[in-house]
């Protein structure tokens, strides 16, 4: 850490910041400049906050010089790390397109998607039965009911699921149907209790941006997860929150390349949400893929206009099968390709 | 709901928006323009979402043209209510300042920090046992040891507490220590099952806005507990997210005249996140009260310096102090008043 | 224009509201539900503001229903634009990736940048010699010994040239050295003055978003430039100010097929810029072709660590030659290339 | 200068950096920690940049201590400046209220305006004659017929003037009308060329906010003017844009304390532009003389609903005479005043 002090800073007021600095057992190099003095702490400086020397007289400002997280750090780690999800791999060569409806509405809406899904090639399917929803008038989703017909609909196509978790108290429920990977969502990624709890699961986790979390904020947050002994995150892009009204999200497609160089996990996004719009979700997708996305998360649903939310942003199951294809060209011009199942190989499978 | 159709849209799909509203059980007005067609449905649009329209093929946008929010909103509620804590009003004439630490430390440090917010003649305290971090390497509260050094220290000086929640399983505990006033943090404001909790309480609580959070939203979190039965809601504005870096938020003082125009609630201000410095505070919390605030949430520390969190934005108990008077002042000022208690009042009360 | 009553309002409210309407030559439209009145002004809405309405008392809010900008928009003008820069293409089915350094610096920089820009094949070159820098102590360009460096090395090569007007004074200079493309940056998007200047040459355009320009607003802007004749006008998405701080900004790659779907015009993309350091150009570049840009617009230099300015995001001449190749592949992926001379096609056309 | 080296960087690299600082005049301080090794650079930084270091290898970041300005900085030259326009002090104990209308219409309503301007004790006048205008095909205000009009006008009540440039080609004519006071608008913070023009001047400098502008480019673009010559320079907070859509901007009241610590010149607010809308005006102006600005730019009108523009947001005279009236009472609260003129004061000045 360096501690920047202001330019009227007496020796003591140095001498004190200097003896704060060993006090927490690191050591000390001072730096006196024509305008300032510089104090750096020399050590392990994640014992060290900002907020401990900036309020202390006659500094102005003090500055972190390591990264504030370390397991999901690729510094420490340099290997892209591969999550296997029930034999399909997340990470790696491979990029695995995640379809399914926003919320699960019925068994044959179920049954209709998954079908969709699994002709379009993918190997995971996703589906809401608890729905965080902005307003308590709206469809909270269909709750342990939901997530019935979610796992019955997947398993006839040998989909694992991705679901999200909102709320601690489910989490037996969550290993009860063998959820196979966990969402986190937006508005819970600083849920920190809900973070621990996942973070002691042998459970991959798929953790999505905070609307307005740095990127900092957001390997923060996957720390906490990881710091239980749980590793398999896998960090979700779904857009931030701007000044920008003419679309529901910006999706930072910048996050791609960022994360994939500060963490060795894995990278998806998913601009259903991002953009908000159906229209919207093919030219999204073809850009996560060439900015280097290890996955999409893409809602399909057997009659967009019918779904009981964000009826406006799925894709029906032909469009699904088309960008899929899509996906896979792009994917190949950058030396990667779309982990797409035959039926014939998913029947072999069964 | 206004439902603004594409310049091309057909007869047919101006039909089919007809029929969908016809169905939902509203009635239909349609206008045709020269370059575009409206149609606008009659009745309780809060059954209708936008994107039920903006999937429809011939849609260009669909547009709320009511409130989503209803229990919370002064449209049907016209008078300010008033919140009583122990006999300590929150909202109408006179403001409270909510003096206390960003966290419970010792006893020693919580029977000082009681002490000087008694004799600043604030009538309530906080003080967090649970703390919400960025990192899971840092300092996160005593907890329940935390709530009893709270407890107790505050009930020397018969100061009603505040203290946050982030986890629906402690909510016994906070029933058990008589938590006065249970405060929702930014980072929950849209834990819906959080909200939903405590709705079904008989507690007042302060729900902090969303680092992103727009006004509206925030409502719709409001009426998530308003919904569940309990109305007595605090709104606390504590700074937005915003691209300025100069300082941790930007303290949205605009927020304090709309709020109070669009609900009946409270509505009070911590200029102490918003702008994250001590020396910022007493500008902010002046501004906060200029602009018709209700009341102050106000980090005060015995010994800011060695205050185990945020210490660079604690005041000291004389800084609190002096604070409140010139508060006060300025309150005198648009016609009202901080309601202070002199020591003899309090001794009084005892 | 649709204007939202209050539920308050009274008739005589309602009754001026429709007068102001007819007195501004519109028809109206008086729609009566259970909660609201709402008034439609159908007709030309473009002669009418909102504020207009919602200074009136009674009146909640005013809402326009048309897109304010008109020549510009597709809706008007189905087909794309395609813009010709002395026989270069902009817009339609190819790409032009535009390169060359962010400043003009000496001679021989420019003549090896230029050689490098034509050796990856690109058909356009870019070049500052009038610098927009936050401070007024840095290096301000070369001002018309740089335009004049810029117009020699880029005419060696066949190159027309790309560059950055800022001041009104300045467009007969540009106009005496032949200037192709005028760009306008982002600190200038919304200088009214220049862009009616601009509008009244004949010459292309490029305009680059401002760092917290609406789409609304970005094409408001070109309307200026369009509704002073000139319709050749090129807009290049730059990144958007957000609340991050890992990168410069954020590249809204969503605002490339809404834009798309919005105006009939060409929209390229500044992934130098955007990201603000050399080794995110790459993932950015692709993201952006494959999300449907019609060109690039990206920072090189013969010698990056030397450069007198944003030394850290341009790329060296054997990175754009690379980074050609592969957009070329990801723009045949979706059924487009990039447009390349090779040095025999540009040795034929001397 | 602080440059942080990444955790594998060689010897080489180090000794290129702090050869790079040795070339550039400054001297070296190299300081090895166990993960990182951190070169400090002592001397003169503001002839460094950022980018010189992080394009180097092994660089992982570079981070300045010294503030980029000079002549606007409090750290130069402590004491509060007082700008004088025709005798009426800007900054100091005294606050300013400036009122006008948003734009001049005709000799009539000018008359009027300066009547209530006056009437309400302000000694200094406000009105735009050239318009920023989103849409060009709205009114773009009556250029120097509009000039001429508030000349006269506010000449008959012995007001100062203060009128927006947004052209450098109209200094001469800002000259030839004696304008007293220099508007640069927000969309023309960061426009260098008039920035440098009205350096050159001896006039007043209102310097508004830009929608986006950091404290720290907006204290720069300041720097601008001062290089020039005028150190005459008074800031202008006017609401920053963020994801909030419930009104136009945030006011962003934090910015008060932090520019009156960060220079010595004078602070005002604009509350009209701010919020948009009439009635959140007295609610912002409170809290902006709260917070300690030095002044206040409101707008107001003879007759607000059929001003040409912005007429949601103008006062009428009676309100701009209230609310004068209440500003005074909580700047006394804090130990200032509303300088304001007396109709008899006004006479024998005359």
């Amino acid at each position: 850490m360096i501690i920047v002090m202001g330019n009227d800073a007496s020796e003591a007021q140095v001498e004190a910041v200097v003896r704060k600095i060993r006090e927490a057992g690191l050591e000390v190099n001072v730096s006196r400049g024509t305008e300032r003095i510089v104090v750096g702490a020399i050590g392990d400086e994640r014992k060290l906050t900002e907020e401990m020397f900036e309020s202390m007289p006659g500094v102005e400002q003090a500055i972190h010089v390591l990264k504030p997280y370390k397991i999901v750090a690729r510094e420490w780690h340099r290997e892209d790390t591969v999550i296997h999800v029930k034999g399909v791999p997340i990470g790696g060569d491979a990029l695995q397109v995640i379809g399914g409806p926003c919320s699960v509405e019925t068994p044959e809406q179920m049954r209709l998607a998954a079908k969709g899904v699994a002709e379009a090639g993918c190997r995971l399917m996703r589906g809401g039965a608890f729905k965080p929803r902005t307003s308590p008038y709206t469809f909270q989703g269909l709750g342990i009911d939901g997530l019935k017909m979610l796992r019955e609909a997947a398993d006839a196509y040998r989909l694992p699921i991705v679901t999200e978790l909102m709320d601690v108290r489910m989490l037996d429920t969550f290993l009860a149907f063998d959820v196979d990977v966990i969402q986190i969502g937006t508005r819970n990624m600083q849920n920190f209790d809900l973070l621990k709890e996942v973070g002691r699961m042998k459970k991959p986790v798929i953790l999505k941006r905070g609307m307005a979390a740095t990127i900092s904020e957001w390997l923060m947050a996957a720390e906490y997860i990881a710091a239980g002994g749980n590793h398999d995150i896998i960090f979700c892009e779904r857009g931030i929150r701007t000044f920008e009204t003419a679309y529901r999200n910006v999706f930072d497609v910048t996050a791609i390349p960022v994360l994939k160089r500060e963490t060795h996990l894995p990278v998806i996004v998913d601009p259903s949400h991002a953009g908000g719009k159906a229209w919207m979700v093919p030219a999204l997708a073809r850009a996560a893929v060439a900015a280097g996305a290890d996955g999409l998360l893409i809602e399909s649903h057997p009659n967009p206009c019918e779904a009981w939310c964000d009826a406006d942003q799925a894709l029906t199951p032909q469009e699904l099968k088309g960008l899929v294809d899509t996906l896979d060209t792009i994917a190949q011009a950058i030396g990667r390709r779309v982990d797409r199942w035959t039926p014939s190989a998913r029947a072999a499978a069964a």
